[in-house]
């Protein structure tokens, strides 16, 4: 059932170590739920309750620790062994009077991990300042140090099996990228074009089946394209509008996202400056990257693109990309801005999405590219420019 | 735009004031997505970034704070005025070197609220460790208080508008578990049937579009009925499979789940059993739902009725529901459970679920109900017991 062999979860678990070694970190208690996957393969949606993968430099097994209910798949869908697999009763969850945190230092203690360093994931979506403070109360001969970002950090770089996991979901990108656009005709209601997007992303595709992605698709049209997160309404596209299309591939957990502006009708001449713009800046971009080269020389490079047009953007325009769960395909290490030095290397993987944002009006064309040996290999294949609508045939090549 | 009128949100933000009164605190800081938007409408995919809605107890109108790429939507989607959405610099989402709490404690310092009693949702799965202990920093002259679930007492009991975005929701449920059971035959894909599902949970229904769930449909078949919390994967439907479908309609961001276990084929002599019991529970615990009842005794009535035949069950068989973000439709207050006395009142809504599973089986069949003046009130209607994929013939009447 394991979606990667042993030997890669075990090469994971030993960088782990080693970066846990260097900051004297005894015991690493993973709670973002990608991370808690990255190590383990576990794979369930149970994380909206305290669950932990917990790591100690001195056992070759890693523990899960979470809700009983989901022991089984613990059991199920990881490679450590199932008396690593250990579980809380089901009136420590959503309760007033306990906390699940409460049995995991008590566990802690049982086990003589009580009194060591134990680091912590300070920015996990899912470990919370209770479950924290809880965890704290519970181990006071411990010495808490931030672990934050550890197992993250790892993911950056891809192993050869990630990638070929990142191709995969590259097909379901782009399938219900152009069954997508192909709906979108004056008249289709947003949340219509929403429905084929997600029918595409999961259907079985070459014996593979989709997964959820972790943001859902994004799907802006009209006005709103002004309001980049907006997801899908009732709304009914109109003849010369544009809408943003945002959406993510996913297999196993690993995402190819993707974003493109389309017209329905033809597009305003302003929309078609912007798109040879955005085009164009994210030609020499994917031109500059290669090993060696900054996160922030690419944010330059593309700066220097858009300002030969009186342009400029504040956000950053990309982040490094891969495996994860709900709400974010971001990996939270590198981003693609002039504050972040971080040196490429191969099998790095970033979306590339320089979006312009005015106030009634967006433009969105992203690309997911790899760091090669030599240069950059872009996952999707699909045109650049803003895409019309009423012209858009990819379509039938797809069943 | 917004789904409630003016004076549903202004009674929703003096209930909240009220409650803040009696627990001391003068500035409620809400980061739940969910509570964001029950006071002030806010409708995004953006709460993997830091963002917060401020209460002050003297001030008519909420404050909205979030990234600037956000502040768009927010002035779009919300009541509150342009002049209350503030917005940080897109330099400080995932650095390394600043956070988006520095820049909220240094506004709070500077429209005078610093040194005020400041409340936190402490178990809010978007208001990390971190977050909070930047704020803290940044606020030495605050009295920080725990101001964790307020908004989600409130939402408890639901006004008649919001019933009415649940049943709205009702139809999306019916509908795509309808189709969803239509597509369960022998051979079919797991992933399919989830595709299937999706577009059914999306696509526009009498004017209305269909919104994103807060957990994803759970689909386990075969063995992995034991394993609730499991998505889909390429398996295939043999003959004989129980499979589980749970998943929820979403309005508004309102749910209705509904779960339901469908036999591939005829059904085991073990399997028309399970379904007898639990139909049986079902109907016993809603004969008992009235205002006045606790929830402990809608679970004593659901583990005396199992009693009988010899089964018992540890986990808690409902919780309150309702408007929700991923990950978790719950609303994180009353459980049906033993050690839970909330007090029904009329207009509260639960997702009553008593699945019981077991080594290599499980058995799903829940309801959403609602309790009314006098008794209970389900939101769907679709037959109870275990569902034979060959005799199901419901989708027909669904276009």
């Amino acid at each position: 059932m394991l979606p990667f062999d042993l030997e890669e979860y075990q090469t994971r678990l030993q960088k782990t170590k080693i970066e846990m070694e260097r900051l004297g970190i005894e015991v690493l208690l993973v709670s973002d739920p990608a991370n808690m996957n990255y190590l383990t393969g576990y794979d369930a949606w149970s994380f909206y309750v305290d669950q932990l993968v917990v790591v100690i430099i001195d056992e070759p097994q890693p523990l899960w620790i979470g809700r009983y209910l989901d022991a089984r798949g613990a059991k199920a869908t990881t490679w450590i062994h199932d008396d690593y697999v250990i579980s809380y009763p089901d009136h420590y969850v959503h309760a007033s009077n306990k906390h699940p945190m409460d049995f995991v230092a008590e566990f802690l203690m049982q086990i003589s991990q009580g009194n060591r360093k134990i680091g912590l994931e300070m920015e996990s979506f899912y470990f919370s300042v209770r479950a924290f403070e809880r965890l704290k109360a519970g181990l006071p001969n411990a010495s808490i140090k931030d672990g934050s970002l550890i197992v993250n950090q790892i993911r950056l770089i891809k192993s050869e099996q990630e990638i070929n996991m990142m191709k995969k979901a590259a097909i379901f990108t782009e399938t219900a990228m152009t069954k997508g656009i192909e709906m979108m005709k004056e008249g289709t209601t947003e949340c219509d074009v929403a429905a084929v997007i997600y029918y595409h992303l999961l259907k079985e595709r070459e014996g593979m089946a989709g997964d959820y992605p972790a943001i859902v698709p994004l799907l802006p049209s009209g006005e709103q394209t002004g309001q980049p997160h907006q997801t899908w309404t009732e709304r009914k596209l109109n003849h010369g509008d544009a809408a943003i299309v945002e959406l993510s591939g996913c297999y196993k957990r690993y995402h190819v996202p993707m974003a493109r502006t389309v017209s329905i009708g033809p597009p305003s001449k302003e929309l078609q400056w912007l798109s040879s713009v955005v085009s164009e800046g994210i030609l020499e971009v994917l031109d500059r990257v290669k090993p060696g080269v900054t996160c922030h020389e690419l944010e330059e490079t593309w700066r220097h693109s858009i300002q030969k047009y009186g342009l400029e953007k504040e956000s950053r325009i990309g982040y490094s990309v891969g495996l994860n769960y709900p709400p974010d395909w971001g990996e939270r290490t590198a981003s693609l801005r002039k504050e972040d030095f971080t040196i490429l290397e191969p099998n790095m993987t970033f979306h590339l999405i320089p979006a312009l944002w005015f106030e009634n009006h967006g433009m969105e064309i992203s690309e997911t590219f790899r760091v090669t040996e030599h240069g950059v290999e872009t996952f999707t294949h699909l045109p650049r420019e803003v895409l019309i609508s009423e012209d858009w045939n990819q379509g039938d090549k797809i069943s």
